[in-house]
């Protein structure tokens, strides 16, 4: 397993196989075994196989490919409304319509999703993430039809590879790990953390074909902008209010 | 892989092995190939082994006992600072102040968190995720140095288990997977997605130590209480103003 995990890549490319109900109803299964704030397992899966929502999905994705071409698509969202109810039902009164709660659940997602994923590539599936789940969090609920406490939280696209992408590079171990507490970097250390990530061909490539002078203004002028990132902050605050999490 | 992820259990008790920098060193460093948002590995985690800082630490935890108990605590942090300085040494203007931003790193840590708990689990060894991190932010930030744009987000306590505890129980799979679009739960269907957890005996005693009617109302009126939520929720929204990342 740690063997699958050290080779695992990003698929953004699939097969025509399909992938079965009875293996995905399995690994999902199983995946909600992940720990989960006080048994609560404040999070929905919402399955997309159907065509037309993947057509309705994707332009909230940024039209990106994947989400026409996975035979699955997997919404993956917080959810406090089933156990709000329940305490409804239940002449409880439940106090889950705040910031703190959406943390909560958000966190349970995740975890489920994250399991989701290394249990499907062990089964030789392929899988992307797709952050565009919190940009456009609007159409995603207007398209699956979420209802107040429940927000998607991350999509996953999965399928058989139709190809197996080189291994991407990762930053130096020890600039991620801190012994005890935080130490910061010194402009030395940057330098040597970003080295091999800024002598990459294909990251030279990048630089060149957005007429660039370094990496990171290809990272801060074209791919995440402080104008969209505002934006798109503004939006995902107003999403959670809008879906009860903010009272 | 998959067997033993359908077994795992919450551990909260060790023995008095440690755990070796090498072999945690190798899980975190295999973890870390998690899928992350434009590669930019938006995460730092700190390693707590010394005894006095757990100290520290276990008051922001509530005191619960698995922080002084367990060999290693680790604090899974969102980090926009590292790329953040690169940015700033290379002409380029950073603009990840933002909430965006700080959910980005967030979903980055959080799957780095869950890769890291399935390789420890197949490799013997229990983990216990600690949900105070976010309701005490403030004082995980104090007592861990974290700088702006580093956020706790996470904690998990790692050992070897010294008894394997039940597995605890789950709600059926239906009532979480949602075919195309939402499908809102009827009462029935709450009724028979809570039954089994109703009707477990450590449930019942829980219901009767506290002095409560239903299950549902030891978790609204004591485990997590809408005033407590609310002024947690206060709290950690200061904290990430405080952190730089409400701007």
């Amino acid at each position: 397993m740690i063997n699958s995990m050290k080779e695992r890549r990003t698929i953004r490319r699939y097969t025509d196989q399909d992938i079965s109900p009875k293996m995905l109803n399995n690994l999902l299964e199983v995946s909600f075994r992940a720990s989960t704030m006080g048994g609560m397992q404040l999070y929905s899966v919402i399955v997309t196989r159907d065509a037309l929502k993947k057509e309705e999905l994707s332009p909230a994705h940024f039209n990106q490919p994947m989400v026409k071409t996975a035979p699955v698509v997997l919404t993956f969202c917080a959810d406090f409304r089933r156990f709000s109810q329940w305490c409804e039902q239940r002449e409880a009164t439940p106090g889950y319509d705040n910031y703190l709660s959406f943390m909560n659940a958000a966190t349970d997602t995740l975890l489920v999703a994250q399991n989701f994923c290394t249990l499907a590539e062990d089964e030789g599936l392929g899988i992307c993430y797709l952050g565009t789940t919190i940009y456009n969090s609007d159409k995603i609920i207007e398209t699956l039809n979420l209802p107040e406490l429940v927000f998607p939280i991350t999509t996953i696209t999965v399928g058989y590879p139709a190809d197996i992408p080189a291994l991407t590079d990762r930053l130096p171990f020890e600039a991620l790990i801190h012994e005890e507490t935080y130490h910061d970097a010194t402009p030395e250390d940057i330098d040597s953390i970003f080295r091999l990530k800024e002598s990459l061909d294909e990251n030279k490539k990048f630089i060149a074909d957005n007429n660039k002078k370094t990496l990171a203004q290809v990272f801060t002028d074209v791919r995440y902008t402080k104008g969209a990132n505002e934006a798109m902050s503004e939006n995902l605050l107003e999403s959670l209010k809008k879906q009860g999490f903010l009272k």
